[in-house]
């Protein structure tokens, strides 16, 4: 049982995944960001979700990526990369490698073209999966963005996926910002983690019992998410959560890929840092105006980059 | 100049892809249906697309079947696959490969994963792939279908891919049912081949100078289409308009592919046909029934099989 991985909990970042010229995953660049994302305060990192464009990606360049990142000495046991296509042989093939890699475990979205399918059909989706990938190692956080995928995974469907594959369903990420949602799952399904989606729901999250969060904003603002996670977990006063809700109050009216990629570059004064795979687009002079002065009402520091590169 | 593909015009079925015991696509079947389908009316098939459950297959399975529907005998000039996904790699891989093996275009959703995504993002993305294809043989029908792309694609952004790539860019598949968009596009851009993505569609956007129809319905209807063709271009009364449209709307309030694949259970006698991938799933036996009372009520009456299997 030593190979089973622990179920997850704390502060994971959806890393974004920096492009070369070309626009193709610069592998170098992604490295020293997940390393410095690990330095900075985050548990993890869920690689490959929405904020790290993954499915612009292919699922050579996702397999590529995720060993680049583990042979760059990021260890396995902190990532949870994203592994749901919309095709199910490219999410077992996916899947099948982040486990073989010795990953935390993996977060998954429903197949997400057709719209409108049945809790059936998304059960049977997993089912298939899981069958497929055939691996008792295998950890499923399922991915619930119903914004994005248009395809929500309702409680109903989660429960029936747990009583069926109870080793292997064991957590979700919530992307829905239905607080109300997450505090069910993190109340009906006991052991089952719930990580909340946005920082400004991380602390009401851990409070109805969940595991912590995957964000986008923990690119930029993981230590103060690590700080509300402490604080909770301490009993202390959680004096920090006002700063990471400003912060992400500050960038979420923007394209997150965009708007986070934008403050990487301005960070680390490197403008390769813009590049976003179409169809999304970097941020417009005007956004990114708009973007300074929000993040300068919201008081927001980035955590210090490395001394050296 | 003589490898370059005609503009197509015609009657195209959106072919339903047979599915084996083990939910992977049955070549055989595939072959024998779209024999049928060109014995029976149809100038050619979008293989591929949503009714052919494209996106829930991955990029080797999709290269695999269309190889195999040629090696079949089927004549890629008659074939309009569907190469669009959500990642610009893996459009760019089946695009180049419908090229290379002579089909007459293909038909391309944009990028499907982001939402709310910009024109100047979705430009980007096709004016990406159309490079990277770098092929001058390539001919793109673009796959107008918001309901299930969330992606919709505006006369704007078409305009200004025509006047980018105007040997490229040569024609659409409209699937929104908005006829008033057909037309507007048809009357537009002259010499844009537009299809109608519903039998119900085909001759208004006939009489608008449209180029035909791209439908699922053509998988058992297209010996009606194919008279309506006919009689428009004859100059006739078309009498048939109404036997078509009374199939389509018997048929359109049921989940398509499922709807069209109990059909031709039926009709073939065969029940490997009802299979379908999740997250589709087959009607259910009270849906089944429904579908039954209203074909009938539409006196709904498919080509003949071959007499030899």
């Amino acid at each position: 049982m030593t190979d089973i991985p622990p179920i997850a909990r704390g502060v994971f970042a959806a890393a974004l995944t920096p492009l070369d010229v070309n626009l193709d995953p610069d592998h170098g660049a992604l490295a020293r960001h997940s390393r410095w994302l690990l330095d900075s305060g985050c548990d993890g990192l869920a690689v490959l979700g929405t904020t790290g464009e993954a499915n612009s990606f292919g699922v050579n360049e996702r397999i590529g990526l995720l060993d680049a990142i583990i042979d760059s000495g990021i260890p396995p046991a902190t990532l949870l990369p994203g592994t749901g296509c919309s095709a199910i042989p490219d999410t077992v093939s996916l899947t099948r490698h982040a486990v073989e890699a010795g990953c935390a475990g993996v977060v998954m979205l429903p197949p997400f073209y057709y719209k409108g399918v049945s809790d059936d059909g998304l059960y049977a989706a997993y089912s298939e999966i899981i069958q497929r990938v055939g691996d008792e190692r295998l950890r499923i956080y399922l991915y619930h963005f119903p914004k994005m995928s248009q395809t929500p995974l309702g409680l109903d469907l989660i429960e029936r996926l747990i009583n069926a594959y109870p080793d292997t369903i064991v957590g979700m990420k919530d992307s829905s910002g239905d607080l109300d949602n997450m505090v069910a799952a993190a109340k009906n399904f006991p052991g089952f983690a719930v990580f909340a989606g946005s920082d400004s729901l991380l602390l009401p999250v851990l409070e109805a019992g969940g595991a912590g969060c995957i964000t986008a904003c923990a690119n930029i603002a993981c230590h103060l998410a690590r700080q509300v996670m402490d604080e909770f977990e301490s009993g202390a006063d959680v004096a920090t959560h006002g700063a990471l809700d400003a912060m992400r109050k500050a960038i979420e009216v923007f394209p997150l890929s965009a708007a986070l990629k934008e403050i990487m570059a301005d960070h680390t004064g490197d403008a390769a840092w813009r590049r976003v795979r179409p169809p999304l687009m970097p941020l417009s002079v005007n956004q990114v105006a708009d973007l300074k002065a929000r993040l300068a009402g919201a008081g927001a520091t980035l955590p210090p980059l490395p001394v050296a590169a």
